[in-house]
């Protein structure tokens, strides 16, 4: 079995992100670590497969299907860009066993505000999550896919 | 054409979260009207389907690939109770038209969240919202089901 590094999933995630890229799609990468030496990646797919396709819905729902709901309760989520608030609810439902990702997402990124509601006593299941690994490759492929459409 | 009032789309969506019950699911159940005449109906799947099958996903999804963006975009989703984060979300990326629903929900309900969110200048995209819709029927549907749980 062999067991890869955080950084070393985060590429294979960007990997994932630049393939998004050459699709036209928004480049954001996902890869479900399960922890036992398995993983599962997918890229954004919003524009082929309908605006509900992000990266993290699909890897979720794939490692559901094959793996069954305890094993992604095992399970951490590695993102290039902060989920967006109907990733992070699916995370919260699918009881994800953490999150990893890369870089912030001003207008769509969920993080704070799921921790605000938690606060509120909304939301009670928690993971553990990790910001900003390789944040500034994440980002660059973001601003390079952005400058290009303009 | 036969256009239906609100009132008789959510008790279609009521009978919807009735057949919920019947499957031993949280009784929830959604219609979405596409102005046209015809409806999607769905209801709550998450025991059979995983955690992610809720009645608004499997209603969103089946319209945006039955119907298309544009057709969602005028449609309006009729839910019995409040929705979460994530079908929030994924509202939020089908550009839905608006949204009524019935009973709120105190632990996983979204609409606070998702206003709170937009006053901070995040999720943008905002569609009329009516609650409180036979809040009674739905709150009660909901109410036995936890209670037979017991």
């Amino acid at each position: 079995m062999t067991v890869l590094l955080p950084v070393e999933i985060m590429k294979i995630a960007l990997e994932e992100a630049r393939t998004a890229a050459a699709e036209n799609e928004v480049p954001i990468g996902a890869v479900l670590d399960l922890g036992d030496g398995s993983l599962i990646r997918g890229h954004n797919r919003a524009e082929a497969e309908g605006p509900l396709a992000h990266a993290e819905l699909i890897v979720l729902e794939r490692a559901l299907k094959e793996k069954g709901r305890e094993a992604v309760g095992r399970a951490t989520l590695f993102v290039t860009v902060e989920p967006c608030i109907m990733c992070l609810g699916a995370m919260v439902h699918a009881r994800i066993g953490g999150l990893v990702y890369g870089a912030p997402e001003p207008k769509f990124g969920g993080i704070g505000i799921l921790e605000q509601a938690r606060k509120e006593g909304r939301y009670p299941y928690s993971f553990p999550v990790h910001a900003g690994l390789m944040e500034e490759e994440a980002a660059l492929l973001m601003k390079e896919f952005f400058g290009r459409l303009r």
